[in-house]
């Protein structure tokens, strides 16, 4: 079978290639094919791999091409983060809206060709839910709370889940949307998304880096570690259409803890100095997005698909520091893990 | 003021527009110029007032030429309706979506110009709501339901509820999406909406024509008469920000009436001959797609802003009539009242 990942050069989506190229099936098929779509080149253990194919520049340009071009199966993780498209607001509207609706139009371009409808898993975000006036939200959310997003970002997710719930409906597509939590802990630099200090606040004291924690320690937030997000978005692939139910958006198992908590388990695991390295400076632009976010999500549809999120934060930051370790090749001590020196 | 009416040769468009005329003002301010922007050109009355102002073509060709126009307020009621949607994927797209994105972009593209945004009532649809297996929907559907829409008409007032919440979220406009109930009477002849026949059971009796009832006497629907439709959005034009309240689209008042009892209305108004013109005679594609439609609203939103449903479907009839008779100016029976002759 020949797979899509749009974003399959981001963290993700290159944690999903990896996952699947290891498996080397999907819902009991053999992969044969797997076509990474990212601004940026795949990592190279990917490029390695004989399955792996590169496709590099915006998803926009690529989806003209898509037309031509048979895909059993599609991940749609690119997108254009919160930050960013607060900033650029008409970013946000091509990458997100624009680029997702011209790949669905690619797939129903190939089924009124007479092919059969792809697969697709469309990544969505715990940010299409906000407060809104008239709308107050609940502490947890759920899968049937009213998505009132308080960003373009959160809107055009919500948007890109009527779209593909659509083109499934009219049997252009086999598609589900899955509502990430924050992806936390995520390696590297600190990205545009509000929510990136969720990562550095554990990445950075681990590096032997000072972290700024931008909001209150008492803020609390529903988070899952990556290989559980990655574990989930396969599942509800995998999942038929009735174990998936409907064509409404799920949320996917969501750790909900407080920014107090999460330091605590970072203590736990790697001491009192690695956790001094956290100072708390508020930001107000990016406490006040976080503050229109919610405090915790449920999911229970994705619990009736097998999917639990993790037991504790402490395993995440293990996850993390054993993932550094893996990452490590050559001599000497990972940047990653400086603070464990 | 200048005002734009999109969808302004339609039926609620015609009757905002002369109801706007007749008041002189909105929102305390005189109008002086009202844009009726449409596919075909607007009724002779409204053309011979000097205040008005036609634009014949499709939505998507005018937007361009808004952005160097300067427009204190639109209403806009312009789209594709339901039945056509279904049969005509792209055209649904296009003139729903890609219309309304168009319109948006041109008041943003005044805002980021300098231009104070514009006020926005975008005339959204209970169509909106609809059953999914995840999410079961409630007899009455509420100002907080979720909605998960099963038409593509649906999912592109939907959509367009959310782009109108963040263009204004981001200043570009000050927006308010009112979700309109199956507006009947409607004059005329039947049009490509699925609900079409919730007028055509009253108006073609009257007008001594035998019509077609496609689904079963027992189905119940949230109906609003044309006038209370098109007072209700004037309010909520009217309304400040805070009595709107937040940014997600509200309920307009619906009177929730079965089948059965428009019919026993018809009955006890015009007689038991006018009623005794319609038969039953399912059509499974109706049938399938108001299955799937709330059997009753509740619009608290509304309420608060002083706005409630007619009394009873009697009442509605009434207007129909005293419409009819009120457009007829020349000698003779209006051919819309051959059945009360």
């Amino acid at each position: 079978m020949q797979l899509l990942i749009t974003g399959g050069a981001g963290f993700v989506g290159a944690r999903l290639a990896r996952t699947l190229l290891q498996r080397g099936q999907l819902g009991g098929q053999a992969i044969t094919r797997i076509v990474l779509a990212d601004m940026a080149p795949p990592p190279a253990d990917l490029l390695a791999d004989g399955r792996v194919e590169a496709r590099v520049g915006p998803l926009l340009q690529h989806c003209e091409g898509l037309r031509d071009e048979a895909m059993d199966g599609v991940f749609h993780l690119a997108s254009a983060v919160s930050g960013e498209c607060e900033a650029d607001f008409d970013l946000g509207l091509r990458s997100n809206l624009d680029s997702t609706r011209a790949l669905l139009d690619a797939l129903r371009h190939r089924v009124n060709g007479g092919a059969a409808p792809a697969k697709l898993v469309f990544s969505s975000s715990v940010a299409v839910y906000g407060p809104d006036a008239a709308v107050p939200m609940p502490a947890i959310v759920t899968d049937t709370t009213l998505p009132t997003p308080q960003t373009s970002y959160g809107i055009q997710k919500h948007i890109c889940e009527h779209l593909v719930a659509d083109y499934t409906r009219k049997g252009y597509i086999d598609g589900r949307s899955a509502r990430l939590m924050t992806v936390t802990v995520r390696p590297g630099r600190p990205n545009g998304a509000a929510s990136s200090f969720f990562s550095g606040i554990i990445r950075e004291p681990l590096a032997g880096v000072e972290a700024i924690c931008p909001v209150d320690a008492g803020v609390r937030h529903p988070v899952s570690s990556p290989q559980r997000t990655v574990d989930g978005l396969i599942a509800v692939y995998e999942a038929s259409r009735e174990a998936y139910g409907g064509r409404t958006a799920l949320n996917l198992p969501a750790l909900n803890i407080s920014v107090a908590e999460m330091l605590a388990a970072l203590e736990a695991v790697a001491g009192p100095a690695v956790r001094a390295r956290v100072r708390f400076q508020r930001d107000e632009r990016i406490a006040g997005i976080v503050a229109n976010w919610p405090t915790g999500a449920r999911a229970d549809r994705a619990a009736a698909l097998g999917l639990l999120p993790e037991d504790n934060f402490a395993d995440i930051v293990r996850q993390y520091i054993a993932d550094c370790r893996a990452a490590h090749t050559g001599p000497g001590t990972p940047d990653a893990l400086k603070g464990l020196a």
